[in-house]
């Protein structure tokens, strides 16, 4: 399947079915985006459909994968031009990696790197380019990745645009660079792009392009080999996560995220408290801004490209959580209510939020605003103290505006149906329409090992109303740390709330693939049905389960009715049927203009 | 588990963590309704959690399960205070078992009941019944049931009400069984309760009650043992199935259908035009009123208790779907389409309609409207064939009410988030409110393999907006025959979809079990989370999958973030230093008298 000359130790190979192509942008030769084609059976007569693609250079067979060496710069050339500083990279200490040492110290990627560090008073971040009304490389990108590689507006999307939903999102028929910088510049989506991050193809957040998703990995309790981590990220993004969160905590993780940062094609965020927390020794109480500023400079210098920092978590907001049925159920958020009760002080993350900004600004790391006050329960949601903390979320992004910092928000959790709504009119009211990025909500607390489900429904309603990232939940939720299984089964489930939501908004583009696959189903071409769903091997097995035969791949019928008794099939009759019938194109025609009612209200 | 003298031969014994009992409806102490209860852990000193329950006397260690007897008459002493006549049974013919014969062919469940028709002028049907005034010993049982055995109303069932959204459902916040008759009496809601089906636990199914569920479930192509049939149905009623429908075709299913409806705790529906097809060789031209009256009368006797009748694809809607993506797809509907086009002529299920009524209304079987033309893709959806036929159906649902018929009305299919709730919209007013029972819907085509999720969002949705039951999708929907573990998943998927519904909803007592769970998560009760849950046989086994030890099932910590580090347990420690804290509470009450808005407000 590849070519590469050693073992990858990663998943590589092309998702069943299809190929990765390159198309070049327009207007610049030099910037080419990925996409997936899927070929479809001769007898189609349609065009190979193209898909956006979030698995990166591992998926493609031309390409030789080393993680030693990572993956190529694609954006070294585009970052090369913007005149930042190389600067000595901050030294690792111990602490970084947990104090491992010796045996139990696991090396850290030899990749090869500059670190750059912006200097104030020229743009730096995508934000700043955006207003100075500079269009980067990275905004040229996304545009043509949003439009599925095409050069000009495809047929019918204004049709598609109005026959959608879309809550006063104003997604643009076609994408041009220009909408992109001019959404960047409003604060109403972010490119996560650190300038330290060179291998990433560039996504953008906000809710007038697809609904993205992410999803969290993290190391195990026994320490596991670099690749294996590595191993993580690729198998999210093969199945379509846009963004990834590395949650480790423990040992090494230091060295391993260089692993992960030097081999990710998409944005990688974290959650620096984390770490700050492992430097003091597990205790919050210890916590200070010294410890967690040297966190933030440590992850930023490595490439992160988005931090959830939990400023929002005020000591006034912390007496609100004491009747919850379920409290604070944000780790970072408990960490700094722990802390903040503990000192009986004003959250330090609060008190120097313009710091944090000016450091993530000389780095392009964007914020995710965390909601440490999230609700944890049915009961809990939509409570005064997570509406309290969503309210300081909307002042500290104008800070982080003002100081020129991409900005997404965080949102719950446990919500029911009826209080979705008013979470997205909530957040686009108080947070000037920057990007909301939600955990689920979970629609019921009670079906543990289900949860993927109970959010998925939660997740592709609020990514209707407006939310521009979904993150994921897998069945292991509340239960345990996901295996391989789980990551995949949560990565797909999001992907169809994703989906789900952008049909609903009326994406102009979005019905293509369930126009193709129904297309497909119709016309019982099998091998086209599981190639053009999110996961042809899994489609593939269960079909396989009951009709086994090649010959059954292209045969008319399926196993549900058999060949007798087949609706799909009986349609097809009908219609050749119509076809052989003078007139009754006439008759269907007359009946079109006419509309249902008369036959209604000509029975006696 | 079990008492029985011979193996069951189908899953029996408590579903784990919680005991099988029963409660006498208050006015009459002979009627005992069955309910599971969750004996939560004595830290907890809470009550045991009571659930609304569907799994019959399978799960009742003290009930000795033969299935050569069926289960014991709990209807007997009800329907034969009603004078009903008992007559000779419609005589078996080689046809109603698909010409099984010899050693292919399975013997009918030897369990001997009385076969019961109504005559015309005295009430038959709940309908009737409750027309007339007469409370029905089924209605007193829904009642008590929907009330999960409480003699009164719950505490603060109002403000639960109150805190849902119900789109103009008015789900009382007790149910009485005055009120199930007033809702019957409207059509609002029906009791499918065939009066030669004495071993049903009456459901009801209607907007203002809970959202009910149904499961499919049919004969494999190799004709599997009755008792493995049975098993079918005991497996997804043990996961929560309300009703379920049973889809077989092929040989024996006459006298499968006997072991079926002898063990059936649940309501039992079916689709007639299935086996009418059979009987006439597969073969859709060779139908007529004869063979499809024949086959009613067959299974209204055997004690169906709701039939799906498609008689809303009309000659004249038939063109309509020509230029669909996908056609018909719906096997009734293609059945009966094929039908009138080979003959140029009106169905004759529309025809016929008021002899089917009559029939019906003999046995109250109900009425399940079928959507022949319901939508197979999302290019589909709410197209002019579609609301035409829901118009006929609006029709016909008159008619069957003045002929005293109870009726359900089926529903979409393939749908888009922000398409559903015109579906809801328009059946409630051209169907007068009766009951809406709709399969998914699919919010996207993209995901085979996925189908349960793709569809749970939808139904969750429909559910909330005021549909009454949901038709299960399992994941092999599109792909092949379910086995049991997609059964189960799909059951699960739709249980959650229901509840989803029910809270937002604002159902009074929907949040207890959510409440519950969440408590024992917060207070680690590991084991009351899992048997608190949908499914604790799957919860418990992913918590082990990371935490094995007996130990960790109290530990105050998860897989998730260790001992040191779990938000919980600083959310605990903040709840005990409040309390510790002298005027802690004070501050808590100013805060939540004043608003969070002055906190924000005071920074600088």
């Amino acid at each position: 399947m590849t070519v590469q000359q050693r073992p990858a130790a990663v998943t590589t190979g092309p998702i069943a079915g299809s190929r990765k192509i390159y198309s070049a942008v327009p207007e610049r030769a030099d910037i080419a985006v990925p996409f997936r084609e899927i070929d479809l059976h001769p007898s189609a007569r349609e065009e190979p459909l193209r898909l956006y693609d979030t698995s990166g250079p591992f998926t493609d067979p031309a390409v030789a994968i080393d993680l030693e060496t990572g993956l190529a710069a694609l954006r070294g050339p585009w970052i090369a031009g913007r005149g930042f500083a190389a600067i000595d990279a901050r030294a690792v200490k111990p602490e970084d990696n947990g104090g491992a040492a010796g045996e139990k110290l696991v090396a850290p990627c030899p990749a090869a790197r500059m670190v750059l560090r912006a200097a104030a008073g020229k743009p730096a971040t995508q934000l700043e380019f955006a207003r100075a009304g500079i269009i980067t490389e990275e905004m040229r990108f996304v545009a043509h990745r949003e439009n599925l590689g095409r050069a000009e507006m495809l047929e019918g999307a204004a049709a598609r645009r109005a026959d959608g939903e879309d809550f006063g999102a104003a997604m643009p028929a076609f994408v041009t660079p220009e909408f992109v910088r001019a959404e960047i510049a409003a604060g109403r989506a972010i490119i996560p792009a650190n300038i330290n991050h060179p291998e990433l193809e560039p996504t953008i957040i906000g809710r007038n392009f697809l609904v993205k998703i992410n999803a969290n990995i993290g190391n195990s309790a026994v320490t596991s080999s670099a690749a294996e981590e590595v191993e993580k990220l690729v198998w999210a993004i093969r199945w379509g996560a846009d963004t990834v969160m590395d949650l480790s905590t423990g040992r090494n993780i230091h060295n391993i995220r260089s692993w992960i940062l030097r081999n990710a094609p998409v944005p990688i965020g974290t959650v620096p408290i984390y770490q700050a927390l492992e430097k003091v020794g597990g205790d919050p109480d210890q916590l200070d801004w010294a410890v967690f500023r040297d966190t933030l400079i440590e992850q930023a210098e490595q490439g992160v490209d988005y931090f959830t920092i939990h400023a929002g978590v005020r000591l006034a907001y912390i007496p609100l959580t004491a009747r919850r049925t379920t409290g604070i159920v944000s780790r970072g958020g408990s960490i700094m209510a722990r802390w903040c009760l503990a000192h009986h002080r004003e959250s330090f993350l609060y008190e120097h939020f313009a710091e944090i900004c000016d450091i993530m600004r000389a780095y392009d790391v964007s914020f995710s605003l965390g909601d440490g006050l999230r609700p944890g329960s049915q009961a809990d949601a939509n409570d005064a103290a997570q509406f309290a903390e969503l309210e300081t979320l909307g002042e500290l992004t104008r800070i982080a505006w003002d100081r020129g910092c991409q900005v997404m928000i965080e949102g719950p959790g446990h919500v029911p149906m009826h209080k979705i709504k008013a979470n997205m009119d909530k957040q686009l009211a108080v947070c000037g329409e920057a990007p909301f990025y939600t955990l689920g909500p979970l629609t019921t607390d009670i079906a543990p090992g289900y949860d993927h489900i109970t959010s998925a429904i939660g997740a592709a309603m609020i990514g209707w109303f407006g939310t521009a990232m979904l993150c994921y939940v897998t069945p292991k939720e509340h239960l345990g740390l996901p295996n391989r299984d789980d990551v995949k089964t949560g990565v797909i489930t999001y992907r169809i709330a994703a989906h789900a939501a952008d049909l609903a908004k009326g994406h102009p583009s979005a019905r293509l693939r369930d126009d193709a696959i129904s297309r497909a189903r119709f016309e019982f071409r099998w091998e086209d049905q599981f190639n053009l769903g999110l996961d042809p091997d899994t489609a593939r097995a269960f079909h396989d389960e009951t009709l086994p035969k090649e010959a059954h791949k292209t045969a008319h019928f399926c196993s549900m009715c058999g060949p007798k008794f087949c609706s799909m099939k009986i349609t097809q009759d009908i219609r050749d049927e119509a076809q052989r019938q003078a007139g009754m194109e006439q008759m269907s025609e007359t009946f079109r203009a006419s509309g249902s009612r008369i036959y209604v209200e000509e029975k006696g």
